[in-house]
């Protein structure tokens, strides 16, 4: 089978699409229309195997995850999804391979909305890169650099249960529990899309970035980029009940640096306090507030006791030395 | 060299943005103003080591290449470019590597006033993904379905010698000449941008694509899509110096089935014959006649004695048996 065959077969559906697509799959370009006066929201994320994933990944999952990323980062600006365009090297043309992922990829991409406007194939080592388009109307993004010092801290859904399903995948010593109840928040992660759309349209709301690499090694481009600091109260971080089971050094680590967490981390003035939970509640996503910014510069993570917490490890960086 | 020092380093810029940039490189997503009522043209391309360039290639060439592909597919929609995003995995962060290949990116990328918006970087098998947006007036792009009977056929520049360059890296037997007259048209193409504005704005300009896989092969997909076919004069086929001392038919199949020209290949309604030769006056391109499109279907290349020209390879296929 060739590549445009497979692109055909796989790639191409004859589902309508969105008043927005003009122009989808098969030309030298997509053409998109978007909404008049609105602001186009781009963000691209690049998934290798071995390094975001495990050689021999379940491709369905992998379908879904490697949109479900992009789609996070369209949620942490307050976004609408548009649609978006896969570039895909292969080492093979492996038709099973190619149909299941497909079928997660485009399962996601449904539930959004969010339909495949083009892409490229290509043969190499497993590699999967996906370009999402989303609008969002002018003065209603959630930027990094709008944090205010006295704005409450908030954080949807939990943080550390791909990490502990990554750690029980690697059989590291200190992991415990069962696969099975934390392998879908890691190969499976919720966009959340209604969320970020509610909270960009929820006055007060100030900052918002998607945890992807650790709660507090992410923080730091929010606080970097508002020139500001933040306390977490370590007790207020929601613990997922298979993170129960853990010692509290190693159930820190998950929540604050674990990674792949794919939940939004956002600021809002205490005033907009009921407005934000009303937003959660709204859209099904539980939002707690974890700690507050800080006019002092630095990130505290602190106990009970307002006692530092020693945070023994910090994002993920694909370039630290390792 | 962390990853986020890595980026600020060499993809972070000081220089101003274009207006249509409200937020570039540093948030989720990047923000882009599109000018009202126009379309958005979009376009990615995955470049991998071993397979759209050799193991140690220059890096400031490739970065060039990499961004040239993408806009030589918003030329051929006659789209004007707004930004790009570049995914990039690398097997380890070197700086030399980084900075070369950032110089070759800008200067293209200044040089089409297309700024990068966003990004991503990990480490990988060397892989670059590189998504680029344009925009367009309704109704003036210039698509693959719109080839009418009766149009004109046309090609832009010159085919063939970038597939000599690489016949001359490989030590092929049949290959002659000097890698140095045909090297930079390998490494180094040229987005025919501004040519393909002035066509998208010419009345009667229909179908258009570039060339990247092969002039015989590619033109397949205008047939296709349009429900026509086409008849190619060899003889009309415009040809290099360099090609001159090929044998006959290693000289067509450079011509006809080379890939990596990035050249225009667009039909047009006869009436429209000065204008397209003015559009390329105008834009310092040579435009060539090559041929026509016919209502029967099927690619016909003939000769001077309208003899068939018998064709020995056809486009290039990713995932062809090879």
């Amino acid at each position: 089978m060739g590549e445009f065959e497979l692109i055909a077969r796989h790639f191409t559906r004859p589902a309508p699409a969105p008043e927005a697509v003009v122009l989808g799959v098969g030309d030298d370009c997509a053409l998109l229309r978007p909404t008049p006066g609105h602001l186009l929201a781009i963000s691209t994320d690049m998934l290798v195997e071995g390094r975001h994933f495990f050689a021999g990944a379940e491709p369905e999952a992998l379908g879904h995850k490697a949109l479900a990323v992009n789609l996070s980062d369209l949620a942490a600006m307050g976004a609408r999804p548009l649609g978006f365009t896969l570039a895909l090297a292969l080492p093979a043309a492996d038709e099973a391979w190619l149909a299941a992922f497909a079928r997660g990829l485009f399962a996601l991409a449904d539930a959004h909305a969010c339909p495949l406007v083009g892409g490229d194939t290509t043969r190499g080592p497993l590699n999967l890169c996906i370009t999402v388009f989303g609008e969002r109307r002018p003065g209603q993004a959630l930027r990094r650099n709008a944090a205010r010092a006295g704005d409450e801290l908030w954080l949807s859904g939990r943080t550390g249960e791909a990490r502990l399903a990554l750690a029980l995948r690697r059989g590291e010593a200190w992991a415990r529990g069962e696969l099975a109840a934390v392998a879908d928040r890691m190969d499976r992660p919720t966009p959340r899309l209604a969320l970020g759309q509610a909270l960009a349209a929820t006055p007060g709301v100030h900052a918002a970035l998607d945890v992807s690499d650790g709660l507090a090694g992410d923080i730091g481009h929010i606080l970097e980029a508002s020139g500001v600091g933040a306390e977490i109260e370590a007790d207020a971080l929601p613990v997922a009940p298979a993170l129960q089971a853990l010692d509290r050094p190693h159930r820190l680590d998950c929540l604050l640096a674990g990674g792949d967490d794919y939940e939004l981390l956002f600021t809002a003035d205490p005033a907009a306090h009921a407005a934000v939970r009303a937003a959660g509640a709204q859209t099904g996503v539980a939002v707690t507030r974890i700690g507050r910014i800080t006019a002092a510069p630095g990130l505290r993570v602190l106990d009970a006791q307002r006692q530092a917490v020693p945070l023994r490890t910090r994002g993920f960086d694909h370039f630290a030395a390792d």
